[in-house]
């Protein structure tokens, strides 16, 4: 899912780097302009390590600095019915969290699959959970886009 | 949907009733076990029907006066990532506001269809959508006749 | 509440109109920049005049067309753990669910008060929550004028 | 917190053990009847260690193995609007997640303070707070009698 973002991402024209929570280099995140959170869903929570990372490492040095960052978030479940959209919503619970901004999309792209909180899958990322995850990306450099736009000549903050 | 939960209610050895909520006999509600809540998934939201008949109708009788009984909720959306989930948290956090008790159910129905948190549904159900349904109901009379079995000779409250 | 919110937002050099939701005029909606939407917490859930807005006359001329505005979610509820930010998370949802952007707010207003989510207060607001309103307020305005500039010029959509 | 919880659980007559996340002996789990889960609320997220001993030591031996067993969640956040009800929300996503059954409480402790998905605190718990805790504990004791009693002579499961 996190490659289908990050190609999502390309086909707007930004970049992405795709990093393990464990691997991230904290000293860069001030340098990127969003960030897509995803992790598997494991008993109705996000993963141990994405927890972690995020109430450790971010917490420490960029808590209440992400000011006009844009996040998304995606996961997978073991099934339907599963707790993809709980996990969506704790993610979306820390992003705002961070004083970050959020979108939704209610964009549907097939007949049965949107993603209107972040993309989700059931499992291995079929086609459309993968054009789910795209479309996430593209959406993602758009509003870094506007925000950046948006942001230069602010005196805001 | 509801027509599955009722047959699973009946599997069991229960006796169910489907009403719409708009035609709800309000006298009868406390002559029940358990209820099994269920609408369309709206915006995220559920629907303007049950929400009035909670926040009216079953609020002006009932609010604290459920407790002992049994609640659990299932959804339909648009899409997979349509907010079922997110429903389906809402319905349960009315349940538990009327002070009832619900349940989670981490069986998985199929490869890819669990029920922790109540049936959900995308479009139309299929047969594993179904097949959640009735297993909702089963185990919605089981933890019924848990609950009555329990409250006899129970002097709580 | 609301007109806490309002004060925000003209503190901010905003506009505001307040606007009880059986009263809003469907027509006006595309000409404002952001909205904030508050309600009673009712057993958990959204009052119903809101979910009916929400899901009869926004929804019939306004989904997925409310690109680009921001919403922000305020909400009262009758005690502490009673609800107010299963609320907010519930008025979010929809917001997502539009395809608005919302953002979260770190900071505290008092040693006890903050608005991660939107703002609350148990029962009539009191000082603290009256001061997380205007800052809600506050940043609504700042985030609509930095979408407003982002989106000008841009292509996209 | 988990003091009150324990004491109210001793004035209904049961006894309580009050144990660290990273202290717990996972062999004695399936021992008791009934489990409060708490922790404080970091960045809307319950806390790292807790979702470990979810995710890692709980799963890997009582994954679906919780038939039964009664499940609430308390929690402390920094402030009012600051994830404490987010959290309580996840911990009963997780309750329900090993199939226990759990329940709310409409009661309030006080003029402003309820329990309705579970005891919350702001900070330190105040006299408010332990009460609900106290509420909270005796609460946990009748259902797991109920249970216990339901549940006896019961050939379910």
């Amino acid at each position: 899912m996190a490659y289908a973002v990050a190609e999502g991402v390309k086909e707007q024209g930004g970049e992405a780097d795709i990093c393990r929570v464990n691997a991230v280099d904290i000293d860069t995140v001030s340098a990127y302009d969003g960030f897509a959170f995803g992790c598997p869903t494991h008993c109705g929570t996000m993963s141990v390590k994405m927890n972690e990372f995020i109430n450790t490492r971010l917490h420490k040095r960029f808590w209440g600095k992400l000011y006009g960052k844009v996040g998304v978030a995606f996961t997978s479940s073991g099934g339907l019915g599963g707790g993809n959209e709980v996990v969506l919503m704790s993610l979306l619970s820390v992003i705002l969290n961070f004083g970050m901004i959020t979108f939704g999309i209610p964009d549907y792209v097939s007949r049965d699959v949107t993603l209107h909180y972040g993309s989700v899958s059931i499992k291995e990322p079929d086609v459309d959970a993968l054009a789910a995850c795209r479309l996430l990306g593209r959406r993602l450099v758009e509003y870094c886009d506007i925000m950046k736009r948006g942001l230069d000549g602010s005196d805001s903050k």
